[in-house]
């Protein structure tokens, strides 16, 4: 039986993207593909709001947020961490030996703007990376806030790690100043999992230009050279995911619209939040809970594992906390596709297992 | 329209394989996922002629190519080169800091186990990376030969880029000593790109340990070790090539046979050899000619871009010579489920416009 996923990724594909899939083959040097990366360049640059160059890579999000770090660092890193996937961004560093500091906000609070001016102004980093949506603590930074602080220092490029959020939460790249803005697909944007996709500023580019041994596959400078002279890539790229990617972004841009999906991203929210606040907690403190997953404190301290086990039987699926918060909390996801009545019935079928 | 693919990746997929890739979404931290990754490493075992581990990579196969001579290389990596693709082997060492040279035969020559023994009589290496089946001049290297050399020297681990003949040419990995044999799904497999594999032995597990700033997506080790535990990935893998994998390496093993298949892949490579050497000549001396990619120099000087243009409107490509070659071979690749009635039907055609 096939479960409805309220998982962080992988999330239920619609049938009509997942067909896409399975498109004929084409050769990966055709004018073929040059169009089809040309059209999801510019689905994305409004996606992101941004004007930069946009890049896919056939790797998980990790693959291209490693891109990032090691392509972009030439002095030092200041990695900030409201979570597993923000100590990842340390953990990447370390590595790579890429020389990096590693900032730790208190359990539930985000990365502030302030943290940011305070590691800024001892004058040693020249890139900043910060987690947009933490998918193991279900929070969200202000990436447009600490952007505000970024701009002031023009030699510290800025990555943000939107894995869980892109197509999901508003991130206006441009106005954030965000040079390196980075996602993958089996999140918000509703596809199977295996590309990342990522957009490059000037900045970024110029940056990567000056750092040595950024190796060969995850070469930030290698990929974006060769999109900006044909759309191409130098390895061949996942064309499946490609065309999936393509058909579900004019899915997302035409029929369903930006405003809207946010909007129903945000509603979802609203409505597991009240439901954990009525009956357990919420770990991310108010104003910085994520659109897109809600990690709710185990305060009954029932089994999530056991409870798993019967929603699978009824047709679902949720997660367990992540790392540390394996049994202390549990994870509802309700990104991209979702529906109002979906959730509903899910927040439903626990209450009745949990007789809450 | 779509066409006949004979170039050497993306090749054509048989419409029952690529229904695969549009099968529903799974968590890839399920049982199901880990059941996935089982089935597959049996059957690439049994392609594979070994015991030792498997891996997947979600990535082209220059990922897991800079994946092995990064973890694997202490001291120096030889790199031997029969063309474009062994080069790389060399830039990726060079790009990553990987201390390495650089060996390349003669053009049309293969690499020899008396060129690698006289490497290795020097003591300055702890790597071998050869290309077994070279995908830009049509060649195919002596890896058993070259193996038996090297297993004469316990501190060497040999890496073998089988990309273009991993499901075309039988490879017997653990009699040819091989450590890391690597390959990607889109050649003689028979998939869409978007996906790599390998073989580790326990040799190449033992020096990935000793290894520092192996980096963490393509990081051999991390990888290997999930594998090891419960045959997950450290990130999401791309499970709709995976399911592909699964169902085709059955069809592979199940229906046409392992023998089957590699005959057919010699009788296809024969077929096009004679027809090259009536009416051109052949780049890769006897004796190294590869069975599943012919590159033919075009001693005639005729048009190839021109050629490709009007076999397009009759339904085939082909592909030109790589690099320098680019118009002074072509390529016809003969891989994966290609027929001969296919193949002579290409022949002819290429006879009638050419007026051969």
């Amino acid at each position: 039986m096939s479960l409805k996923l309220f998982i962080p990724g992988p999330v239920n594909v619609e049938p009509d993207v997942l067909e896409k899939m399975a498109t004929v083959q084409i050769a990966h040097r055709s004018k073929i593909a040059t169009e089809l990366q040309e059209r999801i360049s510019k689905s994305l640059q409004k996606l992101m709001y941004t004007d930069e160059t946009i890049i896919l890579s056939t790797s998980s999000g990790s693959g291209i947020m490693e891109m990032a770090i090691k392509s972009c660092t030439k002095k030092r890193a200041a990695m900030f961490s409201v979570g597993a996937f923000g100590d990842r961004w340390y953990k990447m560093a370390v590595t790579n030996n890429v020389p990096a500091d590693y900032f730790k906000s208190e359990p539930g609070m985000p990365t502030t703007p302030e943290m940011v001016e305070e590691a800024l102004k001892t004058g040693l980093y020249d890139v900043v990376a910060v987690t947009h949506n933490e998918t193991s603590s279900g929070l969200l930074n202000p990436v447009y806030e600490i952007g505000q602080v970024i701009a002031k220092y023009p030699d510290v490029v800025y990555l943000v790690d939107a894995v869980s959020s892109l197509g999901g939460s508003k991130i206006e790249v441009d106005k954030s100043h965000i040079d390196i803005c980075l996602s993958s697909t089996q999140k918000c944007l509703g596809l199977p999992p295996g590309l990342s996709v990522a957009s490059v500023s000037e900045k970024a580019i110029e940056r990567a230009k000056t750092v040595e041994n950024r190796g060969f596959y995850l070469d930030l400078l290698n990929i974006v050279n060769r999109v900006k002279k044909d759309f191409q890539y130098p390895s061949t790229p996942s064309t499946p995911h490609m065309w999936a990617l393509d058909y579900k972004l004019a899915k997302i841009l035409n029929i369903e619209g930006l405003e809207n999906r946010f909007d129903r991203h945000g509603k979802l929210a609203k409505i597991v939040q009240e439901w954990a606040l009525k009956h357990f907690d919420l770990f991310a403190k108010e104003g910085y809970r994520s659109n897109t997953v809600t990690t709710i404190i185990n305060t009954k301290g029932n089994s999530v594992a056991d409870l798993n086990k019967e929603l699978g039987k009824r047709g679902y699926m949720i997660s367990n906390g992540y790392g540390d918060l394996k049994e202390k909390a549990f994870r509802i996801a309700h990104m991209a596709d979702r529906s109002e009545e979906d959730l509903n019935a899910l927040l439903r079928e626990i209450e009745n297992i949990w007789n809450l």
